[in-house]
Parts: C-alpha cells; sequence; structure tokens
C-alpha cells in the first residue's frame, strides 16, 4: 500500500487516443494519469489479463514508476473466440470481411469486445481490472465512426446501431476499455 | 567467441518432438543439443525472427546457459500472411477450414511454411537462421500424417501430395524447421 499524497500512474501505451480516453475517466476520479510513452511489452497468450500484466510488470520494473498497461479484443463465440487476443493483427491481414467469411453457415452470432486494465507498482505484482460489452455481430458493415470492428459490431444494450454508427463520444461512455479503466479508478481512488 | 572444447546448446521448448527432430539434424553435425524443458517467452509480433530472439535471449539470461529457440508459422500470400506467427492460436479456433474459407473466390493460392532458429549466449545478441518452404494450398484437406496446416499445404517441390500425404521422415527431411535448423548446426560447427 502506497502512503502519502495521491500518487500519479503513468498509463503505458503508445497510442495517444486510448491515452486521452483513460485520462478523461481518470479525471472523474481525481486520479493523475501521466501518459508513458514506452513500448509496452506484449506477450502471446490467449489472456488479456495475462498480456495486459506482463505488460505493466515490465514497464513498472524497467523504468521504477507506478503504471497501468492495457489490452483489449474482439471475441466471436461462434469462432472458438477468435480474433480474441490477436484482433489487430487478424484486422490487418483478413479484416472484418474475413471475420464475415468465416461466419457464414455459423448459426452462434455473439460476440464481445473485451480490455483487461493492469496496474503495477516496482517490485509488486500486478492488479487486473477487466471490462466486457457483449453484443452479436451484424450481418454486414455499418458506420463509418469508430475503427477496428466497430462496424460488424451490434452491443446488446443498444437500439441496434453498430458501434461504428455511434459518434466515439457516445461509444466511449459505455465501451469495455471505459469500463475496465472506471473500475480501476474507483479502486485506485479509494485504495491508494 | 567461445574457445575451449565445443560447449553444449540446449534447445528451449516445451515441444518433445520439436526437440527430437533438431537432435537428430545436430547429430549428424556433432553438435551436442540438450533439452531445455523450459517454458519459454513468446512475445507478439509479426516476425519470427523477433520472437524467436526475445524467447533465446530471455532463456540465456535466465539460466545463464547457451541456448536456441525457435518460431515457426505458415503464411497465406492471398491473406496477407495471415496466420503466420499466430498459427497455433489460428489453427485451435478457426482451425484449416476457416484458412480454406476466407480463401474462397480469393485467387492467390500461395503459402508457405517458415521458421527462425534463434541462438543466444548470455549477455549476447541471439543470431538467428530461417528455414522455408513455399507451396500452395490444396483445395480440400488431403492425408492423415502430421499436424496443423500439414493437410492443406503442397510443397513446390513435390509430386502434389500435400505435407499430410507424406511420413513424418519425408516431411522432415525438408521441413522449414529441419532447413533452419541444419543452417544453424552448419554454422556452429564451424565457428564455435
Amino acid at each position: 500500500m502506497l502512503t502519502g499524497p495521491k500518487r500519479t500512474v503513468y498509463f503505458t501505451t503508445g497510442n495517444k487516443n486510448k491515452y486521452l480516453e483513460a485520462a478523461r475517466i481518470a479525471t472523474t476520479f481525481q486520479v493523475k494519469l501521466k501518459h508513458l510513452n514506452w513500448e509496452k511489452l506484449e506477450i502471446q497468450s490467449q489472456s488479456l489479463t495475462e498480456i495486459a500484466s506482463f505488460a505493466a510488470k515490465q514497464a513498472a520494473q524497467s523504468t521504477r514508476k507506478v503504471v497501468v498497461a492495457e489490452d483489449a479484443g474482439f471475441f466471436v463465440q461462434g469462432l472458438g473466440g477468435f480474433p480474441g487476443p490477436y484482433s489487430s493483427y487478424v484486422f490487418d491481414t483478413v479484416g472484418t470481411a474475413g471475420i464475415l467469411k468465416l461466419m457464414r453457415n455459423v448459426k452462434s452470432r455473439g460476440a464481445s469486445f473485451q480490455a483487461a486494465v493492469a496496474y503495477c507498482e516496482p517490485n509488486k505484482r500486478p492488479i487486473c481490472f477487466t471490462g466486457t460489452v457483449r453484443g452479436s455481430l451484424a450481418s454486414r458493415p455499418r458506420g463509418l465512426h469508430g475503427f477496428g470492428y466497430d462496424p460488424i459490431f451490434v452491443p446488446r444494450q443498444g437500439d441496434g446501431r453498430t458501434f461504428a454508427q455511434m459518434s466515439m463520444n457516445e461509444k466511449n461512455l459505455s465501451s469495455h476499455r471505459a469500463k475496465a479503466f472506471t473500475k480501476f479508478c474507483k479502486w485506485f481512488a479509494s485504495n491508494r
């Protein structure tokens, strides 16, 4: 347990937009979140928690700072969770068109966006917080906002629009990443 | 450069069969290869060389031994190299059936198996050796031998049979892994 005045937490990500989204949430909990422009180490694992934990631990050890690292993925039930932790790579190679092609004649249309945020102090074990948005696959891409799999994902708690048919602000309010960061900030604000 | 009598090299792999295949090759070059049952660290990268190098370096540092680590993947040209470094995960989720589904209406049928073997001494930089087998995708799975993508891969230098239609011995003679290990052993035998 840290003592004394509130400590700054460094978010290790190469993606400035992810930092800005997280910082906006942190502010509402009076958590001071700074951007650590550090090339985080991503291991191969089927567990987002494991990937984020490893990255946070490695960054905390190397920089001697208190850090958070995040990992996220898109999980399609009918495809055994694919593309999961490798969502970026799969998006860059076969894309949303590939996902829809794989889904031909597959009945189950369930899908989810998941995120894990790992908090780590130097020489300590990481602590993880997760967020999930459940929904289903659209039959064809719809919408122009967002990125990645947003055009083919319809959140369950919504009006049938895909993530890409919502403004970034609207999507971020209930995103997997926002959920995980909110859990972390609540915990941090009351424990640290 | 190591001096004195020939040093033992430790192959870090959780897969006993990979070790046996590599040891068979090493023996023909009088290289002493031992099995290091060590859970190697696999990073996310699109480069097999980078993945194998990181694993070898991490194992060499942690165990203070002279090690080799290997990484391999199946690369489909018409899918932007997919599944590449994530071949195991993709095989476990969407499988060969998924690859063939993605290939519907894709003209280019080129594919390759690739392997990277990284050698590392403690406190040194890793040195890499690669092996590639070029070929094409079969229109449907054929053969019962081997594993993974073997039933849908037809090597270019062959008689039209898939890898899975060859005995393990026949396949191993010209496999990507054998090529990479042969390069390493030649180098090691003449330099160390």
